[in-house]
């Protein structure tokens, strides 16, 4: 403990953060926001632990996120642990093993924190703040449908005015996909190219495959099919195969359950969209601010999870990304989140017991007040104060009186302690 | 992901839990409860990784910590890093390292995870949850007390009712033990007997000593200074070395702005307490439920942790185990933790539009509502109502009106759907 240090040998590994307390007091703000939203929507909290068993939690992991798993040799059990790269599998987990007897359906919600390997030239975070909710037991598009809209009525509620939901399904691509009697290799590139909307690669792999004109036109189609409402009807006509097609009946249900709540307006459709985990099943969905390139939230249906766990129950989920969440809504959450204390109390002398009684009433009002416990000048409690964001510097003179000092404008009075003693300190 | 499982083959690593909805929501209770009381008290919140460079981290462990701290190499820095075992150390970095401009003192709280190694034949959990304060800057007994006040009034606030701060002060021990002049390992064998109050295994070992009767003397009280506020009395009438004479002072200091703040009766004193944290440098306290052998809340001075980041600075603070509390208080919080929806909103057909707005309104009005999106009769959502804790079924049949049926006593009321959308839905 007693080495000595120079501040350049105390970095952080990379991808990770220090939150000091205006950033931190946003984040406290947007979890606590969330639970309570999901929460009214009938959403309950479950609490995995941050450390799993990887043999367990594998099961429930893409290749993917596999590969991003941190694990370690857990010297207890002789076992590889892992720090959980995703939260959504440990609750399929916990509904699988621990939840069998409860009738369906389940809402579920979480909030934790996840690690994964990224390659840092990408500056990605490694580790994610994931506050999100599961719906287990519905297999209809109502079900989806209702994971969207408490997306858009989360973001309302946290006062993010320009945002958009970017829908896409699985199943779209995968039926245009399967068709294609092509190595798994050429296959890969294919879809590559599809996720990049990189569409003349796409046409040259097309050449090279000797492909039959219809199935090139549907893969052509691909990376063209995003926009608004109107994708479906160009999706409609230029895919005809049949997997395709429900898969375009189910975007349509979705969409007429948003008409219902009039929240059409915030979706956008994007069936070349390959980006869900590798457990979704169905729809898939990404929030975005303008401005900020990384989804804020992302989810879908998944129907096969749970079923890895030994219990198959169809389920729809989503979860917000704090720290995406915070970066693209920073300034806006200055005029919510206040990193100001209300009162600096200071009392000069030994005696301080009227300053703690004092402090004491006024926390029991709900106001926040810290006691000045440093021997100095008014001026000096004046000027910490005002760097600290208190809002007003109290002095404690009298055994009656109590003088209010603002830090904002300079301005002063004084107000009686009796008054303070009975709950009545009001500040402008 | 296509494995088959048995359940059994799904296990958690020991010393890791998964909570399910009830026990999660106290947890979520008792963290926001805490971070509020924090933040009423001038405390501002900071959030530290989950994963540190064990080169930085161990510099603010004590050898009991870092012998517990969890460890991997970490493939994209190549070295090692650790998932942090404590918080207190990495708010002593951010602090140390990027807080040097803000004027002292500091207030600043967290909430966060930390794993540990932990023995498990002892059943001690290996995940922490950690709800704490530190105050950066202040040396006095003051500081000492404010700590140990706010302590007591979180728990006042959570509504626990019988509970009890023991006082050390790791001086008082120091004083004693540095006083003898023995070899390391007979004098941690001292220490041990002392730490279990094992009286007469410490008499042995004083017998064996040869250590002149003064310092025996004081050695065996020291297991014995235990109890109320006599306790400073009769260890100062039998231990006369300075360094604890200073301490027992700095206790009555402390004792002192406890009766200010009226708080002297939930306090006792441990003079032979050795539990602090290797880094503590003054006084520490553990709180305790009775009937629950583990503390709920621990905290202390530490004067030289943030010196080892190259920024010297007396500090003082504490953190609830929220597990702890959970458990020992589990309960008491059936009364104020809810596992409850208001509402579950039922519409028969395949129009569900009237049921989705209503929704909408009865949440903007705060209360919780599900909808019921299964197709079933109403006895079949009466019954999954009741096993889930929802209060009431409402069923949208008319225009008009709804129906809503208590779970709790069966009883049926008719509301008329525009007095819902104003917002005036009254539930009993």
């Amino acid at each position: 403990m007693n080495k000595s240090v120079s501040p350049a040998d105390i970095t952080l590994p990379k991808g990770v953060k220090d939150f000091l307390p205006l950033k931190a007091a946003k984040i406290v703000y947007l979890r606590q926001t969330l639970l309570d939203i999901f929460s009214r929507w009938g959403f309950r909290p479950v609490i995995p632990p941050s450390m799993e068993y990887l043999s367990v939690l594998e099961r429930g992991l893409g290749a993917a996120l596999q590969a991003k798993t941190v694990r370690f040799d857990d010297r207890q059990s002789g076992q590889l642990v892992t720090f959980t790269p995703d939260i959504t599998p440990q609750v399929a987990r916990i509904v699988a093993t621990r939840m069998r007897e409860m009738p369906l359906p389940l809402r579920l919600s979480y909030y934790g924190r996840a690690l994964r390997h990224e390659e840092q030239q990408q500056g990605k975070d490694r580790e994610i703040f994931q506050a999100g909710v599961e719906l287990y037991g519905i297999d209809g598009a109502e079900a989806d449908a209702e994971m969207i809209a408490m997306a858009i009525e989360a973001l309302q509620a946290l006062g993010v005015e320009k945002f958009t939901i970017d829908i896409g399904q699985v199943e779209f691509c995968r039926g245009i996909m399967e068709q294609l009697e092509l190595p798994a290799e050429q296959l890969a590139r294919i879809s590559e190219a599809i996720a990049h909307k990189d569409n003349s690669g796409l046409r040259r792999l097309l050449e090279q495959s000797e492909l039959p004109p219809p199935q090139v036109a549907e893969v052509e189609a691909l990376p063209r099919l995003f926009g608004g409402v109107e994708v479906l009807d160009r999706a409609a006509e230029a895919v005809k195969n049949e997997r395709s097609q429900k898969a375009l009946t189910n975007l349509r249900q979705v969409l007429d359950v948003l008409k219902v709540y009039g929240l059409e307006q915030y979706v956008t459709f994007d069936l070349g969209e390959m980006q869900g985990l590798d457990y979704h099943t169905g729809i898939t969905f990404q929030g975005y601010i303008p401005g900020y390139g990384q989804a804020i939230c992302a989810g879908g249906r998944y129907d096969r999870l749970t079923a890895v766990y030994g219990y198959p129950v169809p389920a729809t989920g989503f979860t917000f990304n704090l720290l995406n969440l915070l970066f693209a809504h920073d300034r806006q959450l200055d005029d919510v989140v206040g990193e100001t204390t209300d009162l600096l109390i200071s009392q000069s002398g030994e005696d301080k017991q009227l300053a703690q009684r004092i402090a004491r009433a006024v926390r029991q009002q709900g106001l926040s007040a810290a006691r000045d416990m440093v021997s100095r000048t008014f001026e000096q409690s004046v000027d910490y104060a005002s760097k600290m964001n208190f809002r007003y510097v109290m002095t404690v003179a009298g055994e009656s009186e109590v003088k209010l000092h603002s830090i904002a404008d300079s301005s002063e009075k004084t107000v009686s302690i009796e008054a303070i003693f009975a709950g009545n300190l009001e500040l402008s």
